[in-house]
């Protein structure tokens, strides 16, 4: 009997958190937090006659957005509202809910994003000098959308709200694995129901080269594996992100970080070819010549070409992570070098990089780069993206450069949305005065792209990326670790119904995994392990590369587990005023994992891919009785003995191993207990 | 304690079903059922170093296809294979895995498809005159993958394969709701994996025209809502297809279903404008004017450009359900009529087709349309797709036409999986000789658009598609109907990792439904119920339009439910045989259904959208009660007396009503139950 009993105990204890997650009325959801809020207790009734209404002088950008708005609330609630597509011709009169919006944003760094939205009992309104600013107060009542007796209701507020920082932006590399246009577009929506504003297109790499050109049509052809976007393709791309207020750069990286363009070009790197596009992870030694004209003849026909596909004004080179070696062993490099007295490396990709900014500058674009094209020799007007950290930011916006900070927001190395959202791009004390805390000015969380793949992607981003977005948007002050992940689970649902598949997908990972039997004992352990962190995935004696299955368990787990977190604080809850309701729910969820090994045994039988899984379920369930046991002496006030703890310790640290490159994240809750029974 | 043990009961049922469907490894899961099959009891084993060899002269198409079986065979085991991209430049030579192609296929109508596949134990062979023959090759090749103690295997088989008949298709309505271009390239995969060869594009209709024109720009712009198909795009998903042997051609509906055409161009209707475009669903009057020169100066102009567009042979242009009131109501067009002897609307049409025949004819295209094209007038190298039934059909063969059948193949209408399998597009007797049955080309199961949208699309074509991709390709003697459903599940599963989202995606609007609260309660009552048949859901009171919420309970159940089949099934054999494992079976689903509807009011209370099934919900549990009490009565050999019968029948007349636009589908299994007892 007992195994039944356990298993709907777990399941009803998270209906309740679920519940009480959606019924804290009192509790808004918002995601970014306004700048200034205020609520009334008293509520608007959503209704099927709903209109929308929109004043002043917008574009058809603006009834775009509202008619999608209002499909979403449509798709929410069931409810058959009249209005079919808004446009400027067919504008209607209604009291009910009025966007008063004065112009179209420009789609550029600084532009006026600012908005009022007052919502009372008959009526809201929302205010806003551009598009930009009233499509994010269209994402802000979305958010607000709450039930009360039966009733779809907005709650009412007054909310002035506007940004922290211009720059809030997300980087995705298509380059190691190609990413086709519904990935981006599905993203960019949610970037913008999160109020981000800037996509940072990663489009070249040693792996490949993702853009289309009728100049060098070689690119696409021999560069890319036949998987590159279309110049129609991105300027869709581009339409449709400003349709959402964000801006769209690319990123070429160069002169390191370029294997792919010399398939077509072998002439231009720095050793003899022939090249092959590279299918390993890592940095790789093949770069551009920097010291032959025939690169910037290139670059010239090349840039003149993409400047135009792209019309932001600013232009990532890249720049980072250049080795070096290609460089250091070509003589008529060296002797370069010599003869322009060019004294190392680092100065040499300064007069590339010199050389590629005039060849910017002359197509009116600005540069922005990595770290490492910082050098006394580039003007002040270029942007420093640092992933080196906030140092090198604040040493940067004091030799007079704009920066926005990277470090902290690696969100593809697998850290917890805690750790990033606490990351602020002013870091405490950094000393700097006004104008120069101007130059920062914000920041963009990088999903590099070795490890995950169009099934995957979003669930590296999403979640967490939202709280990154608070960050950027919302004043400094905010920093409410709990409250950020409880609204974190609830943004994180509402995030699938604008495309974003994290949740869907690993449902469906799991069923591929378990060949499509019973996925319920699979999902029990995947909820409870997480990928390892930082790079070590690539150093557990499997080599990853661009053709490798991306399907394994490891690909379908969560970056964060929500459950071990949860276990984590009721566990240290417990330890400290041993509550005998925190220890039921503990042991609940021991049993649970305890018993689970056995099911799970079934599964793998069944289904060899999972083989790989087999000692960290068993760990699982060992420390899950260790944890049993050491709560029960603690409820009996009871120390374990020297066999107890030697046993018990060793179990635990074979439990810190990782097995299939993933992890059991309650091993540091089982240690706390272990050592609260030493 | 009994809600605890009913549900892991029927849970532990539902497991033991999957594995006993998995672990028949002497059954086959191949669907298509393939020409002629022999299995000798061994396997290959699958395992890391696998690669391909493919020999002989095919083009780039197979080795990108070879490429892509590879990715799925590595995703759905794990296993890192050393092959990256397949060229023909990179290909090695192992005598593992050979596949021999003579040449690349044509994609038209009647290219050889046929292949043979011969795996033994050490090797596998498969040899096709074409890559369109080796493409269905290789994915019976994926379909036969097993697994045998803990390794990944092929079962020794011997095929040899070729198809019933020529032209195997799907037609989606990207008219009524736009369907983007990743939801159309996923169907292409899925058709493909079930051999699947023609894809009919519904472009046009009163609701939108889909397709960009240079010539006449106006189209896009003004019959669209901006949501159409660029040339590009239009061209990436006919190469997209030709890749994986599917032939696509689209289909302008004319002259009726046409009111789109008529905002840009209301010079051409019958009837003065202004037009808008239409939001409603049904036949409208707007139709071409047959009898001015103007129309044909333009269709003249358009299929210039998009004949060419689409390289197909064939050309679709609908015909269908033109009322003729704006024809009978324009005295210019009556006056015409009459001048010209075109006795009535009908023969007016045929006017007009053979006018477009002419256009068609003189850009190489031939004709394809509806039933309503066939008039003596028109040349016998017509194509009749018959909506209207296989009467027609043999008809239209005996008059020297070749046809598809579409008729019983409509599944949007959402019938049962069967009813389109045991359809054949040659009817018993037809009385049709030799020549006359190579006129019956195939058939096509139509998609049409008017209640879906991309987010449920799939799960109104899959699983059961594949039913009527077997009905086309194999033997006419397979029809085992248990057989079918036995193997449609499997293929259900598989099509996931093509991206097919009838799985997926049904759990997300789930969460959607309950407010991301716990979906079981609702998973438990949607399992058990479909949508109404047939086009009742346009006559229940409630007005569709195509801005409509499409994410109601209704857009969330699948067309088919396993578990009221199989509830039917058990229950017919329990009344014959008062066998007490069906009886056991039977109580604890009804069981469960009878305690769901306390569950379920709590998400209802929770989620306002809801709403609309408490009575549904409410009148589950009173059949199931019904049910339980009416097995207790058999089991016990006894009959309800009067009381019960009255009580019982009227809440089981209750239950039979629709709610929400959907029905219970066990409520045939209750009536017999009772009529047991009676």
């Amino acid at each position: 009997m007992k195994r039944y009993l356990v298993t709907p105990l777990v399941l009803v204890f998270i209906f309740i958190i679920s519940f009480a997650l959606q019924a804290q009325s009192n509790k808004l959801n918002l995601m970014p937090v306004p700048h200034k809020l205020s609520v009334d207790g008293g509520y608007f009734k959503l209704q099927k006659d709903f209109s929308i209404s929109i004043k002043g002088n917008p574009d058809e950008r603006l009834f775009s957005y509202a008619t999608r708005v209002l499909r979403r609330l449509s798709n929410r609630t069931g409810l058959f509202f009249p209005q079919d597509v808004l446009t400027k011709d067919n504008t209607i009169n209604n009291d009910e809910f009025i966007i008063n919006c004065n112009r179209p944003g420009k789609i550029v760094l600084g532009e006026d994003e600012s908005y009022d939205l007052i919502v009372s009992s008959g009526k809201i309104e929302l205010n806003a000098e551009t598009d930009l600013g009233a499509m994010k107060g269209l994402e802000t009542l979305l958010q607000l959308l709450d039930i009360q007796n039966g009733d779809y209701v907005f709650p009412n507020v007054t909310i002035n709200d506007k940004p922290r920082f211009p720059w809030r932006g997300i980087m995705i590399d298509a380059s190691r694995h190609f990413e086709p246009v519904e990935v981006i577009k599905r993203n960019l929506d949610a970037m913008a129901s999160v109020k981000m504003n800037v996509f940072h297109w990663h489009l070249s790499d040693d792996q490949g080269v993702r853009v289309e050109s009728k100049v060098f049509p070689q690119i696409q052809k021999l560069c890319s594996d036949g998987l590159y976007y279309s110049q129609e393709q991105i300027k869709d791309v581009i339409r449709y992100a400003a349709d959402r207020g964000i801006r769209v750069y690319p990123e070429f990286d160069i002169p390191g970080h370029s294997t792919a363009w010399f398939v077509a070009f072998p002439e231009l790197a720095s050793a003899p070819g022939p090249y092959k596009i590279e299918r390993n992870w890592g940095v790789f030694d093949p770069t551009f010549n920097p010291t032959i004209e025939q690169t910037y003849e290139f670059f010239d026909k090349l840039f003149a070409e993409w400047t135009k596909l792209f019309p932001d004004e600013y232009f990532h080179i890249g720049g980072d992570e250049n080795n070096g070696k290609q460089w250091n062993e070509n003589k008529d490099i060296q002797d370069f070098m010599k003869k322009n007295n060019i004294k190392d490396n680092h100065a040499l990709q300064a007069y590339f990089n010199n050389r590629i900014l005039k060849i910017l500058t002359k197509n009116n674009k600005k540069m922005i780069g990595w770290d490492e094209i910082l050098h006394p020799q580039m003007p002040t007007n270029i942007v420093i993206q640092s992933w080196r950290g906030t140092d090198a930011l604040v040493e940067a916006a004091k030799k007079g450069y704009m920066g926005i900070l990277s470090n902290g927001y690696y969100i593809d190395l697998i850290q917890p949305a805690e750790f990033h959202y606490l990351n602020d791009p002013v870091p405490q004390g950094s000393g700097l005065n006004e104008s120069e805390l101007k130059r920062i000015l914000g920041g963009e969380t990088t999903q590099w792209g070795e490890l995950v793949t169009p099934d995957n992607i979003d669930s590296r981003l999403w979640p967490r990326a939202a709280a990154i977005a608070e960050r950027f948007w919302s004043p400094q002050e905010v920093k409410d670790v709990d409250d950020m992940y409880r609204r974190l689970d609830v943004i994180n649902f509402r995030l699938e119904e604008l495309g974003i598949t994290n949740i869907k997908n690993q449902e469906m990972m799991l069923r591929r995994l378990t060949n499509n039997l019973e996925t319920k004992p699979l999902k029990t352990i995947v909820d409870v392990i997480e990928p390892v962190k930082i790079y070590t995935r690539h150093s557990q004696g499997v080599k990853y590369q661009q053709h490798s299955p991306y399907s394994r368990v490891v690909d379908a787990t969560q970056p964060e587990s929500n459950i071990a977190r949860w276990f984590r604080k009721t566990a240290d809850k417990f330890i400290q005023n041993k509550d005998s309701k925190a220890a039921d729910e503990l042991k609940a969820c021991l049993s649970n994992w305890k018993e689970n090994h056995e099911k799970l045994l079934k599964l793998i039988n069944a289904s060899p891919i999972l083989k790989e899984i087999e000692p960290l379920s068993a760990n699982l369930a060992n420390i899950s009785e260790t944890g049993l046991e050491a709560i029960s002496l603690i409820l009996s006030s009871k120390k374990a003995d020297e066999n107890w703890l030697t046993k018990n310790s060793s179990i635990l640290e074979e439990a810190k191993k990782p097995y299939g490159q993933t992890e059991i994240m309650i091993t540091s809750a089982i240690e706390k207990l272990i050592n609260a029974v030493r």
